[in-house]
């Protein structure tokens, strides 16, 4: 008889961790091997709870509805930071709530940490030779996952930003003041997110005119000399900088800007809020400083059509996967061309992403740190292609949250 | 024989001024009575200067390129804070340029002062009988004008603003602990920016759970009571506050924020990264702190389509008028009815707009301050109805630059 197929999110939210969890329930529905599709509610946390639903009788009688999925942003089941203890105690409990739902396939969606646990799910049930496969869907806005071509999740978030910048460009263009805007985009470690916004250019309109990614130490120096030199070619800069730029020593530029408001509070300023103060200071033109903070990562209304389709795939391929055996293993993608931009999806050992980071390489940054090669705007051109066709309703983007199931019939009147 | 038309942008941008702009030149192009349409790069400031550019030439062989302009956001002429000063020298220069282009109509797009722009100009012109019509165009996402029921540019930043609230809410849900988002929505002296994020509102995600308009003394302790008792009931609580909240004296809450990093620059910061400092001193739990900023007046790419049509149709009345030989007025807006929703187009005498700043009525506020009452929210909700159909390229925003139009031959050739 078949066995049934659980599901977890986990980690920080992204546009797109939605449209695989839609990819592996619309497999499911279809599907003569695996039975009934359930959800684990707040990852492997809620799991060790018992907090379960069953996803197949919520969407079986309403497939559109697997549609509205894709193109909801966060996590439809509700994540956890938890961090499987390892213990045996916590196998079994976890092991016997598989056995209670009469599960076959355990697919599990997030970061390095989340591949961690699939491996753990897997090496447990290979020991005690339980069959159950346990298959992994790799997200991150950050794009630092190492055994794939981009991360799903961050085309969407590089589209975000991109577009940030052009609406800035466009804002200040329209004054012959001189100005910077500082933006900070996401990216303790990697710049991925940065480098995306020189996907604003467009002819005669070369924002950003400087961006500046972690893996390149930061000098405060060269970067007032380079926003000056820009400021004599340009009325208005803008300067996108990742929110863990360092200096030579390795230390955050921004904590240095620790500081005191007025009635005694701490302020702890970003990266960007402190340049803004530099920049005052040691040029004294208007200076505005921009954190789209988690923005950029729930943006489902400016999804890029790349990455929800390619998110949705990887959902159906981790379900094959699991189907045909496999297990500790994640559904990835690499790129077979740029242009036209064609991926092959495969599976590849959860070891091969879990405990690395990808960063950019310095060969993709310019001499002077502060721009990308054309190699990276090759790279990352296709992944913000294409315009998700989110549902509207009401003038505003009209996605699904878990909460709404349970409302259904209303959803379904005659609403103003 | 025919005469020609200048129009000029002034202030702050919206997502709609180029619309209003689109209006006027689709009307003159097809006008019998007008003749060639004028653009003065830079408002008043830049016509001083002589800087004036031929609309019409640029795009009578390119109409679709009227489309594009139509959904670009800020302003495509530039624009200027210039006060006339009302000197006889002033007048005469302007006037001798207006001779030079042979102008007969002109059409000036801003908020309070410029309408007092277009007051100035009309009666210099009837007081020395030239005959020269001047009318004007209303515009800000404050929707502080008076003399009409809402300005165009609002009902885009209000759905910025509520898109932006969704998605935080979206964001923040997947979490199980207990978490705070301050928004901070744009608004000195009015408070209609941060009572349309109401319209975020789905059943069962009430999010934001709090708004505070300048319109209502703010008060710290019951602030923090409100956000306690929230807390009670919901794990992620998301706020809406206005930048120009003000005390019973009338005091800026956020001037408290003035204070020093660790380098000794001075930091002056928001309402919301004050307020955060508060929850976090006295409540303790996980608290963000958001500015959309200029994000939020910027958006073309979540534009309203009732704003970007009531722009453009406003655009059309604006030239019309001017035609049937009327002056000193600007194009207006009525409300027939809320649902269907219908709006009547007529003009008012600029007096009406000029010094005067229309506030949310206290009727339209909830008692305790903290949310806005139902009639708000059938006020609201037309207006950022509609999707509108941004043209995209390479996956971003495809708006219009003047700097483009000198490098029209680029733009169709097969590109990348």
């Amino acid at each position: 008889m078949a066995k049934n197929l659980i599901i977890g999110q986990s980690g920080g939210p992204t546009a797109v961790i939605n449209s695989s969890l839609a990819g592996v329930i619309d497999h499911v529905l279809a599907s003569d091997k695996i039975d009934k599709v359930y959800g684990m509610i707040n990852g492997v946390e809620g799991l060790l709870e018992d907090n379960v639903v069953n996803l197949s009788s919520m969407f079986e009688h309403m497939p559109h509805e697997v549609n509205r999925l894709k193109h909801s942003p966060a996590m439809f089941l509700g994540s956890c930071r938890y961090k499987l203890s390892g213990s045996d105690s916590e196998f079994e409990k976890i092991f016997e709530i598989f056995k209670k739902y009469d599960i076959g396939y355990v697919i599990y969606t997030g970061g390095n940490d989340s591949m961690d646990t699939v491996k753990k799910l897997s090496d447990y049930a290979s020991k005690n030779a339980i069959d159950i496969k346990v298959v992994g869907i790799p997200k991150t806005v950050d794009n630092d996952l190492q055994g794939i071509d981009h991360s799903p999740g961050f085309g969407s978030a590089a589209k975000y930003i991109a577009t940030c910048v052009r609406n800035v460009a466009y804002d200040t263009s329209i004054y012959s003041i001189k100005s910077v805007h500082i933006i900070e985009a996401m990216g303790r470690n990697a710049g991925w997110l940065t480098a995306a916004s020189v996907l604003a250019r467009q002819d005669n309109m070369p924002a950003p005119h400087l961006v500046y990614m972690p893996e390149v130490p930061f000098s405060v120096e060269q970067f007032l000399s380079d926003v000056k030199a820009k400021l004599e070619e340009y009325n208005s800069v803008i300067v996108v900088v990742s929110e863990g730029i360092r200096d030579a020593d390795g230390n955050y530029i921004a904590e240095g800007g620790c500081s005191q408001d007025g009635f005694g509070h701490a302020q702890l300023s970003g990266v960007g809020a402190y340049l803004k103060t530099v920049i005052e200071d040691e040029i004294g033109c208007k200076v505005r400083a921009l954190e789209p903070s988690v923005l950029q990562r729930s943006a489902g209304h400016i999804a890029s059509l790349c990455d929800v389709n390619e998110a949705f795939n990887l959902g159906t391929v981790a379900v094959k996967a699991a189907e045909e055996g496999k297990t500790g293993v994640f559904a990835t993608l690499s790129r077979i061309s740029d242009k036209p931009y064609c991926v092959k999806y495969s599976t590849e050992r959860v070891e091969v992403v879990a405990n690395a980071e990808k960063v950019v390489p310095r060969s993709w940054i310019n001499a002077e740190g502060n721009d990308v090669t054309d190699e990276m705007v090759r790279y990352l051109k296709p992944l913000i292609r294409g315009v998700a066709q989110t549902p509207y309703r009401a003038g505003l983007p009209d996605y699904i949250d878990i909460r709404h199931l349970d409302i259904k019939k209303q959803r379904y009147t005659n609403e103003d």
